[in-house]
């Protein structure tokens, strides 16, 4: 209505974030506005830095400020396998997990036609570059959705082709986890793919 | 764990706003700097403008980039009349009801002792100074959550101590509502705010 252009512009603006809607945007401004102008300044210098310093990691394709991530450098990583994941949440996640001890690709995405993304959107070259490069094996770690899955099977298919070694991360009940709380698909999965116990 | 640091402080910096934890916050610079870097540095050059530009409106306190707005110098509207709402968004809902041709004072909050929030964070003595100019009436259009009623009742209490004819708008059954599905605490208030109808 009468709201002054400047404000309509930082609606506007905020109105690029994923999930924010015009409403939100416009609660946020009015916060910003009214009880928190230096974290808007700060916001705006995070922005501008972070959209000027960071690029994608040579090696792993994951969020970087160097040519070459910390993590692609480290000596202290196995070399020999290399997990694949959508996205750098992903890769935290398996960090946070402390039972991988090697190196990663991040796809920054999946396979997702409704959204435009096929194969040639995602850094699929790269990945096969990289996985031709004395590994022994690569685990594939994208999502139990029906596009992560999608996505496995595209890169098993692929890398498979090449001669490489390919294994994806197990799917079943999870830890502490209730036969009878548990969602069916997830229980008839944990079925088919069991695995023979030794005595 | 591994991230860049000014991937880090721009997760931190997204914090600031309202309604967003440290999972959103990671999931907006993702998206950001890997779908829409023109869309950061258009935010970012948002948020700078508007904090240099938009300061309040000396007469109605509402964001505005001049000193007085532009409501406030129209001289179309009925400046016999001053509605008092909480925040900027009430005003523009006021103006798409169509239903008020007078003037606004935006308090730009409530009385909320929870959040710190009592009579000396108002801007009050500019409502009262705005109140005394030759002015009929003043409308409360605060919410009717605790709070706003916390507020109109402080503020009837303050403006009729000065001689000045206060309002307050209606409570009762939203147009269109049934008695089957309205709640009781409504009905119950529309039931003791009942008018006299004239045959």
């Amino acid at each position: 209505m009468n709201a002054p252009s400047s404000l309509e512009a930082l609606i506007e603006a905020l109105r690029c974030l994923p999930g924010v809607g015009p409403k939100s945007a416009q609660r946020m401004a009015y916060h910003l506005l009214q009880r928190d102008k230096p974290g808007a300044l700060q916001l705006a210098q995070a922005l501008g830095g972070a959209v000027e310093r960071i690029h994608h990691c040579a090696k792993c394709n994951n969020f970087s400020e160097e040519e070459v991530c910390a993590m692609c450098r480290s000596s202290h990583r196995d070399a020999s396998l290399l997990c694949v994941v959508e996205m750098p949440a992903d890769l935290l996640m398996m960090e946070q997990a402390q039972c991988y001890g090697g190196m990663y690709f991040v796809l920054m995405g999946r396979l997702s036609p409704l959204d435009g993304i096929g194969a040639r959107e995602l850094p699929l070259e790269r990945l096969l570059a990289r996985a031709q490069e004395q590994l022994c094996e690569v685990i594939l770690a994208t999502n139990f959705t029906v596009e992560g899955d999608a996505t496995a099977h595209y890169l098993a298919t692929l890398l498979s082709a090449q001669g490489i070694k390919v294994s994806r991360i197990a799917r079943g009940l999870p830890v502490g986890g209730e036969l009878e709380h548990v969602d069916s698909g997830t229980l008839a999965q944990a079925v088919l793919e069991r695995r023979a116990v030794s005595a």
